[in-house]
């Protein structure tokens, strides 16, 4: 019924297609795409950053009762305000507290729908026009994309593998100029599993401070922590130099499908107050949804009720999950992996190109891989570090055995002879 | 410990700065300031689009077990595909179809955390730089604050109190140009509580199509229709003009607080995917964030298993209020509602100012209404018709007609002698 004269004068958004044809999400499809469906085998996929599917991975019962409770009780169907229900935020502020020299109040705490939302509200606030923001490379690429549509100019600094993936501070100091509101980090790291030391950390306040900027800390994968160095939050540097803490249940609870996150001013001199960051964080919300109200009821209970062993146990599997991630890497001539992972769920390795007979590049050796191998690795380029691959060993370990013997398997039959 | 020297250089957005200041939020906030505190009575809020807090709305059993059977099962702790799971988009996709000349997929429906991230998914995707987008005039607020966020250029037509509040569709003749995208229609209606006729609807997509724009209805109140228009669905009309509708659980189940919405293209001769705009809705979610997984879950058996009963009932409560208010409402010399509401939970009743003693407008009347009689109401200025007032009769009844026993002998107290 569409007539001859109808002109239609809308288009679809560039910015959005030319952003979601490079996510981690695009790639992951290309790549399950390439599997051979006569692979009798099953796929192992060490390309995700959500290990709640796995049996060892279940999270705590006490969670899963938190919900059941709010939502029988019939209380909380009612809207919540736009930053979220008073005792929600008092738990997130006395859950981070307990990590800080300082206490963060409710005011402080401004819930959202997962860490996602939380990096969204951040980008929106400050995407002044002119303004730029500094990313690390390699790095999380729901920044760049989220910038990009906000119109918020991007940098990028370098993490540097042979210091343990911190932060190259000469860079930051190179690219920063008077429009840089802030700087990204993320630790514990995705996609590197490094953990920041309190020394270095301390390092990255005062290159803040020098700057004028502020320190956008994303600990989604706070207290996922298993190495050498421990979970120290960007918070205790906040009296250095402003500090938004950004975080989620999604990691440390394994629920990434509950979507409940936060945004946190780790502020004690009230900086982000004073110069209109905090107003413009609340000022966001009016136009934004948020967590479901019987979730944040929930929160109170999850934070204070979840058993200490579930914490343990899962970092258990994780650093187990680590090392034969690490050992099996190792011995894998072709692939070298600089840094053994201290934390979150992920390592980068890095792919040796001129050992390798018909690869090109990470991409080619992800595709090829999935097709002969059905393994599902992420090419580095997806998050950008390109000839570089992401493995997550946040799996059974039975099934990460399975997935790096065939890695081993496909290296050994493409190497150069 | 801030030192002398350092120079911050990031600042509060002064866009998300100035919508919130004239969001209803900020009006409402500012009248509750106004309520005296001595005032024994129960302040009577009139001016809410939430009657989940009252016993006699609250949702149906059904619709909470099906929440704590899908949580329980600890299948839906993961993360959801972006634009959300398949069974949930299908059992939303059989809902809307049921009214509808054709059917709907499940690819034609995205999952969104209620109808407020639909609203901020549409506007992103349409926000190309010279676009706009035509809103009524009045009309419901985040339209207009997502719309300056994203700087999409926003033009009003006029709803016609006389007519029912029908779009006066020459007024959107006049505005439109080769850059405008889409209208949005609202209907059942915030804030004018009318539901649009079929015979109206058929203009708006006829006007749509001759303006080459498409239609983005808004459809939160979809269902909640009490008067003498039945609610028809815009998608009806979708083979006129492409149509896109915005839902969600959040009215008719009366559970606001859940966060559980849905964009819906529908549009049977494809012409949004023929011109990007499906595609680019879907490519949002890229960067979004989504309704918690286990309350999609739950949305097959909410949609599929609330009695009728339930509906029902809610539908001759909403009639009977709407009833009530309108009675009232005639009883007042100095405001006049023109149309009895039909649908929603609004009514908007106009000021007789020159009958008014000492109250200057719209802002003023509420503020001293707030102050002498502990009654809410919004001033219809900040939903777009100053010297309005919008009153919701979504309430128990008895408080319902205890408002409006307050507003009357507040009228007659400040009624020119
Ligand atoms: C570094 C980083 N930030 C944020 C997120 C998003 O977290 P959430 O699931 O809480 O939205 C992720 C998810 O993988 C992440 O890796
Ligand atoms: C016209 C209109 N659209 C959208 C919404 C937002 O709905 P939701 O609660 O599903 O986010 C509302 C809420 O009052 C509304 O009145």
């Amino acid at each position: 019924m569409e007539g001859q004269s109808t002109k239609w004068t809308f288009r679809g958004n560039e910015l959005l297609d030319e952003t979601a044809a490079v996510s981690v999400r695009a790639y992951l499809n290309m790549l399950y795409d390439h599997v051979n469906k006569d692979d009798q085998r099953p796929i192992i996929p060490l390309a995700h950053g959500d290990p709640s599917a796995f049996a060892c991975f279940r999270t705590s019962p006490e969670a899963v009762d938190a919900i059941v409770h709010a939502v029988q009780s019939n209380e909380f169907n009612s809207y919540a305000p736009a930053i979220g229900i008073l005792p929600a935020r008092r738990a997130v502020a006395e859950y981070l507290s307990a990590d800080l020299p300082y206490n963060l109040s409710a005011d402080d705490i401004y819930l959202t729908v997962g860490c996602t939302q939380a990096i969204e509200v951040i980008l929106s606030v400050l995407a002044r026009p002119g303004a730029n923001i500094l990313l690390s490379r390699p790095g999380y690429p729901i920044y760049e994309s989220r910038a990009v549509f906000n119109k918020l100019e991007v940098r990028h600094f370098d993490l540097i593998p042979e210091k343990g993936w911190e932060v190259d501070l000469e860079s930051v100091e190179a690219l920063a100029d008077e429009n840089t509101a802030a700087m990204v980090i993320i630790s514990p790291g995705n996609p590197c599993g490094n953990v920041f030391s309190y020394q270095h950390l301390k390092k990255v306040a005062e290159t803040a401070r020098k700057l004028g900027i502020l320190v956008i800390a994303d600990e989604v994968y706070g207290h996922l922590a298993f190495g050498s160095n421990p979970y120290v939050p960007m918070g205790e540097l906040g009296s250095i130099a402003p500090v938004i803490s950004l975080g989620s249940i999604s990691k440390r609870w394994i629920v990434p499908g509950w979507r409940f996150g936060w945004v946190a001013t780790c502020d004690p001199n009230g900086i982000l107050k004073k110069y209109g960051i905090a107003d413009s964080i609340k000022n966001y919300f009016n136009i934004a949804s948020n967590p479901a109200t019987f979730i944040q009821a929930a929160i109170p209970r999850i934070l204070e009720k979840t058993k200490e062993d579930f914490f343990s146990r899962t970092i258990n599997i994780m650093r187990e999950a680590a090392d034969i991630c690490y050992e099996q890497i190792k011995e894998i001539p072709l692939v070298t992996c600089p840094h053994k992972p201290d934390g979150s769920m992920f390592a980068m390795v890095k792919l040796n190109l001129s050992l390798l007979e018909d690869i090109s590049d990470d991409m080619d050796f992800c595709v090829q891989l999935a097709r002969e191998e059905s393994v599902i690795v992420l090419p580095g380029v997806a998050v950008g570090l390109k000839n570089w691959l992401r493995i997550t060993f946040a799996i059974e370990p039975e099934s990460l055995q399975q997935g790096l013997d065939r890695m081993k398997a496909f290296c050994q039959r493409h190497s150069r002879k």
